[in-house]
């Protein structure tokens, strides 16, 4: 498989356990150590237990909204890459960078950064107005 | 210059190329190529002509605040490394993704995440409601 279509895989695969709150896939897809995350709203989050920590947290919060991924573009080079997406919740969108390092296992997630996609002024309005 | 020490100087000069809207050294700071950003609110940037052109319009951008970096973590793993920080721009604070790569002229910034924290809720206003 390559490397595009691996990746593309293991991204969705952070969202499929996000999606279905699968804690122990959720623990697989980052890598052993020296990660790091950034969710909306939050401070930086650096170190295996903080990062685990926090999405034991947002998997067992029963009112997190339903999200799905959008819009992949792959960076790679070399064993390190970047898929950079949009989260759509709702009616809202987050700007998402996903880095991911190549390990014996597979890529493995190292970061995650999601932060608020503001709102377009939607075309028509800005002809009609 | 030991890494850490290399990459904080790297990020400073980031931040130093912003505040004194230098365009042109803002060029060198980021990789030649394989470059990403996300500016708060923005969607994803990919491609060094993409995330160069938004920085020229940002810095020539008259009603930019003055911005601070500040809690730098700094991740190093072999040629790749982040730094997480935090933006400060008046009363508001940005959390920031900053990935370099070692290259044979130093470490170069190859993506950019900012995107805000929320205010956090006062202990002595916990305490009093």
């Amino acid at each position: 498989m390559d490397d595009v279509t691996s990746l593309l895989r293991a991204n969705a695969a952070y969202y499929e356990a996000f999606q279905t709150r699968d804690f122990e896939s959720m623990k697989q897809i980052w890598a052993a150590d020296a990660i790091s995350c950034i969710h909306p709203g939050w401070s930086p989050l650096a170190g295996r237990p903080q990062v685990i920590e926090s999405y034991r947290r947002i998997l067992v919060n029963s009112a997190q909204e339903p999200l799905t991924c959008s819009d992949e573009t792959v960076i790679v080079s070399g064993d390190w890459a970047r898929i950079l997406c949009i989260e759509n919740i709702g009616a809202g969108k987050l700007a998402v960078t996903n880095l991911f390092v190549r390990t014996g296992e597979g890529w493995r997630l190292v970061h995650h950064q999601a932060g608020p996609v503001a709102a377009e002024v939607p075309q028509q309005r800005r002809v009609l107005n």
